[in-house]
């Protein structure tokens, strides 16, 4: 590879790095068992707190591990063998959640919703208080698809039925509000490089307060050693009960990731949304003069990943390798049942930027000879 | 944190990051599905067949995880619940094992020698034929307490009793000899951090080929998605069977990694290897004149890791702490059973360096009064 060349990644994940990111990741190395690592983890764990909004007593940490680990961890930490989980799935995560649950060996409620529909939230409550489950597991935003799935509403219908909420935040957190306490969540999870623009590697998590009692009340340990949140609380808790040797944390993660969670909290959820928001709403006005459109309905179309069908016609693997050559654009396209149908823009944290847009635009409007392009996007959308 | 204060880290890892893997962190981003990516994954791949001096037909990667999920990932792949496992522990790594089968169900033997003392092969022997295990693990370099155990001798015992052969390379791949196809090792692991000198957030792994028939020939999925060799395989191989989604691949990380590969296969092993031998032995015999012994008898020292006892009435913690505040050195101590008595001093890639060695010398020369430290030190070890 041509490790001088910049790529312009307008996929939904991994983002490009923040700056701050970046640079933190050559802060002089230091022992994970240092006071001034313990002082820094502090600092995460104070920021992950406002990041995902928690109620009080909830654990916050960095899980040495991807997203996927992140969900993964949760379903091993909240369920024992033969325990009840009702997994909503609407495509290729909650499909993933599915078939952890089930090598892990609980008792696994599948409701399925075709790819790309929305979540009946009447057929949820209806085999929630058919199933009294001990879980309810959802995905907040589906990467695969584009959908943004109505957390605060399952969250009701958990509480009604005594279940643990468990969320995938992992294209939502950080870009878009969550708000753990008010929707009654009590495991959330992202991955660095997704809203956050860090490098991938961890994945932020939130126990909430239930979610550690029950932890704590297990009949049988965790069977992940690694991923054990009691494991995990011992080396990040302050006081008598933390600082304690567990596994040798990703420094350098910890610093990149620790300095994006200030910059999102800095520039405001808010702002950040806002920015998805608008970049993806030029992003498709411009695109629909030409033949694409939008895979997603307005009611629930996910703003940190724009799906959008293609022009009849286009090659859709010929065009994402010219852009990726020829450009050096980098657009996915879909993933499982969506493969070939649909690309999957991503609005995440850095990418969600007019000037990156802007050079998709460009390549576009030579690669469809549609020259008008450019200019119909920046119209939207100021080019900043 | 003063995050531009240098900090000389002569602890068993993480180790002084090699100057060639901080800049790798620096390269342009790129998504894990990037053909520029799969390209150095395959240099990583042909790189760490090198490393570990596999045999035909074996699977290696870099997990997304530390040595610690590397370790619980061969017992995951390798076992299905109430399968025998016999585990050879005498260190904290060792009871590691123990504790990591116990919550996968599996049928465990430990087999255990006090903390500290060598492994009685002919013990092995007896248990391993009395038992007929499925697998047989063992920790290579036992960083708790420094000593080296004898993974030719046992991986013949497994050979005898046709069992697998799981060996924790945490230690000593990349700076010692590791040779898994003359030893008959059929799963081993390290952490980036550790001999490499890549930051830690990695486990580069290898799987013999009888392993992957095994895991193929598993009854029960893994238990964890996650960590499954054959996900792993989907997404690392080339071909048909290749090049697949799986999960985001810490990308910064595998750059890092693979360049602290290329920079320890470069200057060769055995020259590693005698970097780490000279410069323990010189340490050893500068602190032997003020009162610090050698834990380990030389017979099973690990090269890697020098555990010294301490002189009588040195105050551990406070002697450490001064270490650290005034002259900027982390020095760590016993884990365990150890903690409070000996001091841990690594000798892996970067750390073993005389320039580093010498500090300490000359920072003890102040600390003890002990003025002549620095010079006998460098009387063995020419200062590089």
């Amino acid at each position: 590879m041509d490790k001088h060349q910049e790529v312009t990644l307008l996929i939904p994940g991994p983002t490009p790095i923040h700056p701050a990111a970046l640079a933190a990741m050559q802060w002089p190395m230091r022992s994970h068992m240092d006071a001034d690592i313990f002082a820094y983890n502090d600092q995460i764990v104070a920021d992950l707190h406002l990041l995902y909004k928690t109620g009080p007593g909830a654990f916050v940490s960095l899980l040495s591990g991807t997203g996927s680990l992140g969900m993964e961890a949760g379903f091993a930490n909240l369920l024992e063998p033969g325990e009840k989980v009702l997994i909503i799935s609407n495509g290729v995560f909650g499909e993933r959640m599915i078939e952890m649950c089930e090598r892990l060996a609980a008792n696994v409620i599948p409701l399925r919703f075709s790819h790309a529909q929305e979540v009946d939230i009447e057929a949820v409550r209806n085999i929630a208080f058919e199933t009294s489950p001990k879980l309810i597991a959802m995905v907040h935003g589906e990467t695969s698809t584009g959908v943004l799935n109505p957390v605060a509403e399952i969250g009701e219908i958990a509480a009604e039925v005594g279940a643990l909420f468990s969320v995938d935040a992992v294209t939502t957190v950080g870009m878009l509000e969550f708000d753990m306490a008010a929707w009654g969540v009590d495991y959330a999870y992202t991955g660095s490089q997704k809203c956050l623009s860090a490098p991938p590697g961890l994945a932020p998590v939130a126990f909430s307060e239930r979610a550690m009692q029950a932890i704590a009340a297990r009949k049988t340990k965790v069977s992940t050693w690694y991923s054990d949140a009691l494991g995990m609380e011992a080396y990040w808790a302050v006081g008598a009960k933390g600082r304690k040797y567990h596994h040798t944390i990703p420094v350098q993660l910890h610093w990149a990731t620790g300095e994006a969670i200030r910059v999102a909290l800095s520039e405001g959820i808010a702002e950040r949304s806002h920015r998805a928001h608008f970049v993806g709403e030029a992003t498709l006005k411009a695109l629909s003069t030409v033949g694409f459109g939008a895979f997603i309905p307005e009611k629930f179309r996910l703003p940190t990943v724009l799906a959008v069908t293609l022009p009849e016609g286009l090659d859709d693997a010929k065009v994402r390798q010219e852009l990726r050559s020829k450009y050096f654009i980098s657009v996915t396209g879909g993933l499982g049942a969506t493969a070939g149908k649909i690309w999957r823009l991503g609005l995440m944290g850095e990418n969600a930027r007019p000037r990156y847009y802007h050079r998709l635009m460009v390549a576009l409007a030579e690669i469809l000879d549609a020259p008008e392009l450019p200019k119909l996007f920046d119209e939207v959308c100021t080019v900043a």
